[in-house]
């Protein structure tokens, strides 16, 4: 880097720093924008009634014409599940791995968008012009195929980004991590890294998944009935585990769930699971088999309220049942917040009289972590010795631990840039500096609505959850002002209408003798008039129940 | 037992079996009913606006003449916190030891109970004659002192409830689990053993309290500036701890957090908290002192929205900020349910740029359980060795987990009694079966009200929460039915209305449509007024938004 150069190169997220979910990374140079994922998050808790959260790509709207394109790490919703949303009004190439490709062509199709958008299948060997930009690739472990880290080669350096990996040294389907291509990498210089902190709290090395399918061929051998796993629809390795377990016991196999159905299927035409003919059959003919000649895969791990695997377990799923004496294997780690959820359905399926075995932690051995620990965090720092380091993919707390790590194997702290989404960091002939904000932040999708629903909105939604809400109609002559009819109080998520009929009697009073009295001192402006309605019968509310309900006045004039 | 015994010995719980919290157990003989516990639970996320649930008492109600007495364990609200709403109507003897009656009497002084009740203090070796039942006592080891376990010496045998229990060899406060009197109750023979099941789910022994004073002390050794320790109020364990390492290394204690504040002032009262003269100070005088010689202890473990850590960690507190370089220790377990608002914490604390040490599981040791893990579970099952087990205290797997446990020392499998809240087992003359049910259930208190709010009322908040709601109002004519004023549509947590006119004009068209279309047909029954806006309505909102808000129409005639 002798000569100097004019641009720089900028990094930010969009969606992925200080969150788990909605992953979206952009590099620029000058007036090339490579787009790294476009994933969704699930809503928090606090916002009620919302569908999904994707990122805000005002910046990319504004410099649509510079956008070269994104390129896909794998395809976990985290990041492709925002692609409908966004190709929608940024249709830039895009450029994914077969699987990948896979995965987001069913969607792309189920929003009608599939005709319109321009595709590309790449491999780990591509090499893609975006400008003044080259993306080359490299093969990681991750919990879903056909993953890859992406190398950016910029004017300024060379930029990666590792996409969500492990260090696998005993893959399920031989694809071992290019450990070679990455040493390469480092070797010849990288500027900044981009590197996964999912994990970075977690010390030591994750598990390989072998070392589950190992415990799930055991617990297959000694079922003397059937056997359900419940695992996450993408976890492939997972699932040819399962094939392979029900292979060696002799087992036929039943798919159930949406999306495991989706997903095995993409896989299975694509070549990415392995079925051995006649094995899987429909859920209606497990009943003609002997029960230890079945095995059941299914959706429903994080215990989700309409998943297959609740609904049996509540025996209201249509076509199965779990019997007294079957095993059933939760084969998934539980996502904070889903706690309660999956505790509920493992109640539920011991009182059927089920074997459940699930995991907490590494007890059972029937999950492993998709991401990789601390020490394979500090080898893939090693392997790449970056200038700069940017950990992503995390909560705040977990993009600090990794920046310590990253300090432990000797990178400057001064070099680590912790993000939120929107910074960015502005490289330019060697030195790095943190500089403006661009716009970023959530995109609350609700039904058919992008967007349309704001924090005044939730926060409505949160009142009314917490002590429901009375409307107090009222109709007034034009005339004289006089009451014409009502007022009428009806009440929602307040009390139990029935039971309290004296409450909302003396509310009635109150109505009527506030606004009797302003009207005798000629106080009559709607909004005067809904104001101390509000206020009164607010504070006999809370002082008889001490609970504040939404108050809405409606006065009508006729 | 030779001669029969024309009575039997009635189990039953109220509370705290398939759920963790709210316990309260009776042990009923002919016409004595003896009861242990009176706790509260805090409500499931699908309680919306519930402040805490309490068990259903009814069946204590009807046998009001019968309750000899209520007998508590130990202090932690799970235990305790029912008694002012269940003493407000069963004024029975109460009975505990000295601690656990100081937390209960500072409760029923704020319900403004204390004068009326009938309290009784008792220590480890009490012996209290309730009818047929007599009760004596065994000190154990929890994370509050003065915690027992109970024997219940009735004609038809012995029934024991430990309490909440862990087997701790080397105790903080030195007072140990009294081994000796507990293998003396189980060599004279135990025909029923209730007992803790909060950790059956997990191997091994759960670690001594000791082991985490080590760890304290040698955070506060190290920390260069203050250390802020959050932990519950009531581990006083924990608090002498963080006392004795203050004194160790020289830094004056600050108490915040109303619960703390309260807790610290009953237990030293008492004399069970050791606090050296001088020590305490007022959060005001902090900033008086260098940052090397201040701790503060406070509440907020759980990362809840209004304690005293999350304010200082959002800078909102009145009194005490958390600086850079400052140390926060969260010495507890994060309740499932609240790893989001501990995460958020964690992630503010860093940002303030504090070092936070907080424990996902034993990695930091800051924290240790006061409950058992299943070799203790195993010891307190062979020190009592008895004829039948009833697991308690905890959700359904837990009490499955501990009854496998109990069949793993030899406990015949068709002994063990798992039971659901209500349900009831019968002993008499040594042969032991599952009876009937008496009534029990969740009774919620939202508010003043106590069970007024039920399955409609959170059915209406839920709906509120995920869609919000529209009123359409409209005055109607008593002479010939025409509209006179309206339709007016009023929502809230629907949309945001400004950005929604086109969608609420076209909604208020297909109202006053569907109200002339059906005037001229002459139909004019309100409810079936009603009905027909409100399914127009409601399809239309879904065709434009796949959205459902509560729709509710409100008719006015002048």
């Amino acid at each position: 880097m002798s000569k100097k150069n004019i641009d720089k190169v900028t990094i930010f997220a969009l969606g992925g720093v200080g969150e788990i979910g909605k992953n979206m990374y952009v590099v620029q140079y000058a007036n090339d924008i490579v787009v790294v994922d476009s994933g969704l998050k699930f809503p928090d808790v606090d916002m009620l009634g919302i569908d999904v959260v994707i990122p805000d790509i005002t910046y990319l709207l504004e410099n649509k014409d510079k956008v070269r394109g994104i390129l896909i790490t794998h395809g976990h919703e985290d990041h492709i599940g925002g692609l409908p949303y966004v190709l929608k009004h940024l249709n830039v190439p895009l450029y994914a791995t077969k699987l990948t490709l896979g995965l987001i062509e069913n969607k792309l199709r189920e929003a009608n968008l599939l005709g319109e958008t321009k595709r590309h299948l790449i491999n780990a060997d591509s090499v893609i012009k975006l400008g003044s930009i080259t993306a080359s690739f490299f093969k990681t472990n991750h919990s879903i195929p056909d993953s890859v880290g992406i190398a950016l080669d910029t004017p300024e350096g060379v930029i990666v980004h590792t996409g969500d990996f492990k260090f696998d040294q005993t893959p399920v389907n031989d694809e071992y991590a290019d450990l070679h291509r990455m040493a390469e990498i480092g070797s010849k210089g990288v500027l900044a890294l981009l590197s996964d902190s999912t994990n970075a709290e977690r010390p030591g090395q994750t598990g390989s998944e072998k070392s589950v399918g190992v415990v799930i061929e055991d617990i297959f051998r000694k079922a003397k009935q059937r056997v359900i796993v419940a695992t996450f629809a993408s976890n492939i390795h997972r699932v040819q585990q399962v094939i392979d377990a029900c292979e060696v016991t002799g087992r036929k196999l039943t798919v159930i769930g949406r999306s495991m159905v989706n997903v095995v299927s993409i896989a299975s035409e694509l070549g990415y699971l392995n079925v051995p003919d006649g094995m899987l059959i429909e859920p209606e003919e497990i009943n003609r088999l002997s029960a230890d000649r079945v095995a059941i895969l299914s959706t429903g791990s994080q215990g989700e309220p309409m998943s297959a695997l609740t609904r049996m377990a509540r025996s209201t799923h249509r076509k199965v049942d779990i019997l007294p004496g079957d095993t059933v294997v939760i084969s998934a780690t539980t996502i904070p917040g889903n706690e309660r959820d999956v505790g509920r359905t493992v109640d539920e399926l011991y009182r059927i009289g089920a074997n459940v075995i699930y995991g907490s932690g590494s007890q059972t051995g029937v999950h492993v972590s998709g991401h990789g620990s601390q020490e394979e965090l500090k080898l893939m720092l090693n392997l790449m010795k970056p200038k700069f380091f940017i950990p992503v993919h995390g909560e705040y707390r977990m993009l600090r631990q990794h920046g310590l790590l990253a300090e432990s194997v000797g990178i400057d702290k001064s070099n680590i840039f912790i993000l939120d989404n929107g910074d960015t960091v502005e490289i330019q002939n060697g030195a790095a500096r943190k500089a403006g904000k661009v716009q970023a932040g959530n995109i609350l999708i609700d039904g058919l609505g992008v967007g349309d629903v704001g924090n005044i909105v939730l926060r409505d939604r949160k009142l009314l959850s917490q002590d429901g809400i009375l409307v107090v109609v009222v109709t007034l002559s034009k005339q004289d002002g006089k009451i014409m009819s009502g007022p009428d109080i009806i009440s929602r998520g307040f009390v139990y209408v029935r039971e309290s009929e004296g409450l909302l009697d003396e509310a009635n009073r109150i109505v009527t003798n506030t606004l009797t009295k302003l009207m005798s001192d000629n106080v009559n402006e709607w909004a005067s008039l809904k104001t101390h309605v509000r206020d009164a019968l607010g504070r006999f509310l809370y002082e008889q129940t001490k609970r504040r309900p939404m108050i809405l006045p409606i006065i009508m004039e006729v």
